[in-house]
């Protein structure tokens, strides 16, 4: 049935040119494969069935790269696009790979540094709005600490609220349609990273200037590195009306980050989360931020991104299969989830306290004996999963 | 030197009185110590210098006692009180212990259980009051889930707004001085629960409709469980205004919930935390949530008591020398800590963008190779720590 | 397709007595379910297709109960084996919930409990030769530590091997076809576990006096509590010859001890041990000890038990198929599975050194671009578990 | 009091050059240092007090280099040695940076790469024992797995066993007096890496051909990144025979491998792991395996190499007024440490069956009423490290 989970560009499948570009180069080891061109990457993604691609700056323009160097290589680039179709959602800032960021960029304890970091993020914002960009995604990968004084955290996070203000005032002043979207990470390349988890970064939004054009990126390996449930995660972000991007891919527990293929790392999870996005309306890019092993030649490139969006789709008619199975929707009942929608309280503070059966002859035990019949709603789950239902 | 490091009601210790009266039973073993009265926990905490108790209702008046019976241990207790002068700054709820709270109490997907939490907080609150709390925690262990489809996250946490919201309308109601202090915890006893890290509540509370009364009351063992940097944490809520109360404890590590006294567990994080707490004006109780070790009798409980508030005085002490330190300040200096509280752009945006050192001939190579010197400085922190500058 | 997945006894899968008869307390909460009789369990399980049962030995006759109590005790859980066809293949002894072994059990700091719990193992040993065990179970919960100077860990590893060495001369000089098998666990209820792993119990095992009569019995949760691939750590104890046992259960990451139903947790290394066990020749029972969540009453306990069972065939059955597939074998050679089973240097040490090809005209760039071709097998491994091809 | 922390050769600390050599590349970034001379490292490692130095063999000599090349290269390490008086008392190879090993090297499933990590690892054995030393390491970072298939796990520990039988098997026929020393790590740069800690390397070679010639080479943060307990892990090599060499860092807990400085990280640990260290007779160099941030400049590099011996000393002499105490000593008999040094069945086993206080008459309850005391004695402890008593 392989017509079933073949994506076309109205499933919204987006990729980084780092994803598919990746060299293999980790702490211990070299690349072991060669540059990609980007608009080999662009080809071969569109050829697969993506909707657009995404990019920091200096995955398409070299650092330091000439201004006649960035204008052909743009042209190139956008050339490519049109040829094929391929959508760009989203761009982003490298602000972590050359030694100048070593401290961090937007809370770097050296202020040439933030003022550098600032420029590169604006002038990387023309080029993504230029390329129909509305989403700009700022992963603060090197704003951090490995030890406890380097870093004074509430200065760091003022410097971090004016950075964001800043770039507010800049796209608001520009009449840009661009929102931002923080991508949270608990650590590594970082001892400690500034706003480690999906929560920490909903917080800081609401003390900017403009928390609207501010949102969450969240990426399922980063919030596994904490050990968190992601689909959790993102139901909060929902909740707060702040998923304005998602990060997809696979990771195996808490240790490095792994940035596996989607499907790979935590199964249920990945389920789970599809059924969310899949129901909760979030219409934004489903945007796999991910590395092919590097065991892998091309070979292995090509097909863990087809893969990665193969999986979703397997993964997408499983959970509407499970959503549309009669015995689901009496096993949710069972387990008393459309009670939970019912207002605790609806009639009010003052009727809660006058009722005697709220607490005065509440039977406690009698209500403890219920069951919540969640291992048997856990399994059917399983085995829509499994396909064996 | 023991009188350096001897409490006084003017460090504003307090302890919970589940702590020393905590009696050894874990998911694998019976209680090895007997119960411990109530009265006997005021009296010898003042003993050893505390400023003040917390309790659960159920800690003080067992669950389902009859009227003359809470009446009857309530005028005990406040005359333990009054004869102590021991305070009780905080109070809170049991909502997880009988198991009528086996799926949660302000998000349990049954309607009638989470009536009677709400009830039963509120009557707790009442006491809470009367004995003079002003600050009343919310740590919603039971709120989570162990499978996808038990909980729905979102309806859970606008299930959780109501019951703030709720409890918002009370106190206003009421005319209490009193504020909420929500403590998130990632798991254990559930699978994943529901506002897993200060983040996820300092996010949740914006949502509310009485924002101003709530607060967190992080824990450091509960932080460390998601291995999440417990200063960093602290750092962030305090930025947020939101620090309205804090559990002191030690964790050694991503794993079950330990509890041990405070000095045990991570013995940096536990430096780096006084020295925040002393340093940002943090006025609120130094309150000791931790399990004396289950081998021991109560010479164990007394002891680990007494080294609770002895440790975070040592600590006090040790950050104090840091601080006060001139090679510190010049390590500070050099690894450009006064830097980082010098405003990005206070010139503005257009002067930023405007400033070509800031991006056109910025060298960044040069800039790259300027030292932080956090060895350096993180050695003297050590230094300090252990006592031998 | 119920029936592809129904078990029968051939399938060998087995119950602790304390999985379904786990009444559901937890260190924040009271039990939600009624005690449940030994004999129902046995009647239950049979009905639902296993194999047999293991138990402590406080699981069947509570700690301290009379001679007689103990002996209609026995003969009354006799008839219903004999009843159902049940097996007993495996017990063990409770050397964790009395407060006695709070310190540990033959490891314990005080010398007259080593020498209870040397008693008490004895005599359970007994028991469980009378009922036809062949393997008995050590779980060394208690020994451990939450303080560095608490145990002399070189010294508890003496007594841990007396221990051990006793007990293999009792069964020797008993005569007794019985074999022993040691059961890790990194922490929980201790901070640090003795033989915190698959790989500390094989080494600790190799020292003692009759090492031949002593293997391990790992459990999945156990292993992953650590951060370890299950099947792995399967693996080696296989490859030493040393899989005894096996208890398989399901766990969410490095967490506190979850005991979920086999199936819920790490799904895919689920698969892969399936796929392990069935293809390595492991003939001992598939072992589950597990926790029925206590949200549920007795429906969540004989379902999530009839469902081990269930998710264990439903693997069983997509890795042979995975196996079986010409598309999964031409991968496995693309990724040079079969060349990894060919020795090394066959031909000897001097013919190795005497071999140019082997390093002085090898070329390391050449053979570092052939691909592994990873992507691909993992894929069709997903998908055979997925069973979408 | 510096002078009682400064380092001399007769404290046996030694170091890699990739330690003070590492330029700072990591999976985000690029390196921050420039690359630095071998007979620099030697020479400043020499002025701090160290006794020795350590390579891979590409750290000396370029993979690839020429035969003169290597000559000149080792003419000129072996001048400054001698020069400083610096020993190698250890060697190892890199078989992870070369992309050739990306899928390992004893266990690649590539069988032509095998051979050429066999010459390799061989090749500089030679200059290993040329040079002075009589450890060799071995780190298998490589050999591992991201996925179930792509390793017959089984298989590939035959591999391994093969490798060390045959390195085994050579310095037995060179006459070498050199023994080697696996160092194990759980996962990074692999998803899971083969004899992923200390208990599963003592497991491995006991199932070689020379078990005597193998031992382990533990490092802190290898172990900790499991959430193993470190010191317990070398009490357990200690207690086997088989602590052949040592790796000190600093690692804050269950992330990525982070390599800090020794005394950086857990610190409750480090203070236990000198303890046993300095008790236990370990003769071998204390050698330390660790990064110098990669936001500093050079002044960081011998900043943080002077404060690993100094933190050593530091903890040695803090470990040393431990045991010194009178009242530890009391402590310790008041836990009842001295008893768990005596046999439990010194009597035998038919004395222990015969001994109604052992069971028949043992009163449980009276014996789980003693207290075990460790509050205090861990206070103790604490006290010491932090030098408040």
């Amino acid at each position: 049935m392989p017509e079933l989970f073949s994506p076309t560009p109205e499933d919204r499948f987006t990729f980084g040119l780092w994803t598919v570009g990746w060299q293999g180069r980790d702490p211990f080891g070299e690349a072991t494969r060669p540059a990609l061109d980007p608009v080999e990457a662009v080809e071969r993604l569109a050829a697969l069935g993506a909707y657009g691609v995404t990019f920091h700056d200096d995955d398409l323009i070299p650092f330091g790269a000439s201004e006649d160097e960035r204008d052909a290589t743009v042209k190139r680039f956008r050339a490519a696009l049109e040829r094929t179709g391929l959508a760009v959602p989203m761009a982003t800032t490298n602000l972590f790979t050359h030694p100048v960021f070593k401290d961090g960029a937007f809370t770097a304890n050296d202020r040439d540094v933030r003022r550098f970091a600032l420029r590169k993020t604006l002038r990387n914002i023309d080029l993504a709005v230029e390329l129909g960009a509305t989403v700009y995604v700022a992963w603060g990968g090197r704003e951090g600490a490995e030890s406890g004084a380097a870093k004074d955290v509430r200065v760091a996070l003022d410097r971090m609220k004016e950075a964001f203000d800043l770039l507010g005032e800049y796209v608001t002043e520009q009449g840009y349609d661009l929102r931002f979207a923080i991508e949270p990470k608990p650590n590594e390349p970082r001892g400690d990273i500034l706003l480690p988890t999906i929560g920490h970064a909903l917080a800081f939004i609401e003390r900017l200037e403009r928390p609207e054009l501010v949102g969450v990126n969240p990426e399922t390996g980063h919030e596994q590195m904490a050990g968190l449930n992601f689909p959790h995660g993102i139901a909060q972000a929902l909740w707060a009306g702040k998923l304005f991007h998602i990060d997809l891919n696979g990771q195996s527990g808490i240790k490095y980050d792994q940035d596996f293929r989607f499907g790979a790392g935590d199964l249920r999870q990945a389920f789970w989360l599809v059924d969310l996005l899949e129901t909760a309306g979030y219409t934004g890019p489903r945007h796999f931020d991910f590395k092919p092993v590097r065991t892998d030649g091309f070979d292995g490139v090509w097909e863990s991104a087809k893969n990665c969006m193969r999986n979703y789709l397997v993964l997408k008619e499983r959970a509407a299969a499970f959503r549309a199975d009669p015995d689901v929707q009496a096993a949710l009942t069972a387990s008393r989830l459309p009670e939970l929608a019912v207002p605790t309280a609806a009639d009010g503070l003052a009727a809660l306290l006058a009722d005697p059966t709220a607490y005065e002859t509440f039977d406690a035990d009698a209500a403890a004996a219920r069951s919540m019949a969640f291992e048997h709603l856990d399994q059917l789950a399983l085995e829509h999963l499994l396909g064996v239902r």
